[in-house]
């Protein structure tokens, strides 16, 4: 699949270089191509090659499956550079978490209870198939989760068109997850973004990152 | 221990019969003894002699250990009526979800993000040492947890008095949980509090209550 990754961070590097080593054709969009190349992400490009750079309206347009690794308050911005043309029709998956820093750490949400960053882009861009999922884990766990327990943990997907959870559900498979669950419509991820709470105080206990949930059932 | 279990609903009943079957001296407390006993809670109190009925105040005045198992949007006003002199020194055991279903199913949180339904109550009673646990299980995993996967899944406690943290994790161990863990102060009940959409969402998912998450690190 032609990819493309929204978002320059550690989250969309590390999601871009799994992908890429999968056989996917993957470009990050960045707001300012000549920004990033010269900011601290230039010396990550330099060892990944086979990750393409463009705007985020290029890599977007150009993209069969786009994914929001943007934060969770520069989301909606960051689509809206992408364009509604570019995404209409394009499967997003929303890998954000809405974290509100405000006031410290560990952050709130922005938004929750009664509807979820998922949702708000979904209604921003009704023609774009959104479906949220591993927004749960830690970056490295999102595309490598056989490092923890060879895998026996859980990841959920949320999303209102079942041909797009299917594509990404191959994607996650892929990645080595072996417990993908369908929550239903991307309403249910209200859910899983609300889980960030819990995973942040179990960030702070557990002192590591690597760890995940597993629905025991 | 003399335990009063506030409640007179299927979680209050659970919770109470096994505490009673583990040797402890349990009574429900009930905002009105006759209304109680004239209604459905009399064949289950007949099948069960060993758990005593009283009122809110009486219970929680006679008992070392308190358990909240009323409705989240009964809690404040049980735990009013149960006094706070009654409570005064008394570790709380909060099991109870701040459901708001005045939107119908799946319910939201009527509070959340930057606050809890445990820390309300702490406020409201400041010399009452609450311990926020269970409250992330259905009742009958809460008090046999190895009746799923041989009790390999976690629970958590939050609360701000370490003594208070001990006895309830002696109990919960005691009913026969494995993966007990502390995250920290009261606050960090809001984290369990937030699971509950997803919670929701599996069990409409998963048509069975009898599942829980376990914390895979």
């Amino acid at each position: 699949m032609r990819i493309a990754v929204l978002g320059t961070g550690s989250v969309g590097q590390t999601v871009a270089v799994r992908a890429a080593e999968l056989g996917h054709q993957v470009t990050i969009g960045t707001r300012d191509v000549t920004v990033t190349r010269a900011g601290e992400f230039a010396g990550w490009a330099a060892q990944h090659p086979e990750v393409g750079l463009a705007t985020l309206s290029e890599a977007a347009g150009a993209a069969e499956l786009v994914v929001n690794a943007t934060s969770g308050s520069g989301s909606l911005p960051a689509l809206a550079a992408a364009g509604a043309p570019n995404l209409a029709g394009k499967i997003l998956l929303d890998i954000a978490n809405p974290l509100d820093f405000g006031a410290g750490f560990p952050p709130s949400l922005s938004v929750h209870n009664t509807d979820s960053l998922a949702e708000q882009i979904q209604r921003e861009f009704p023609q774009t198939r959104v479906v949220k999922s591993l927004n749960t884990l830690t970056a490295e766990l999102m595309v490598h989760p056989r490092q923890l327990a060879d895998g026996a943990h859980s990841v959920f997907v949320s999303g209102d068109d079942a041909e797009a959870k299917r594509v990404v559900t191959d994607l996650l498979t892929s990645f080595g997850h072996t417990d993908v669950i369908d929550l239903g419509d991307l309403s249910t991820a209200r859910g899983t973004e609300m889980l960030l709470p819990l995973w942040l105080r179990l960030y702070g206990r557990l002192d590591t990152a690597i760890f995940n949930v597993k629905v025991v059932r």
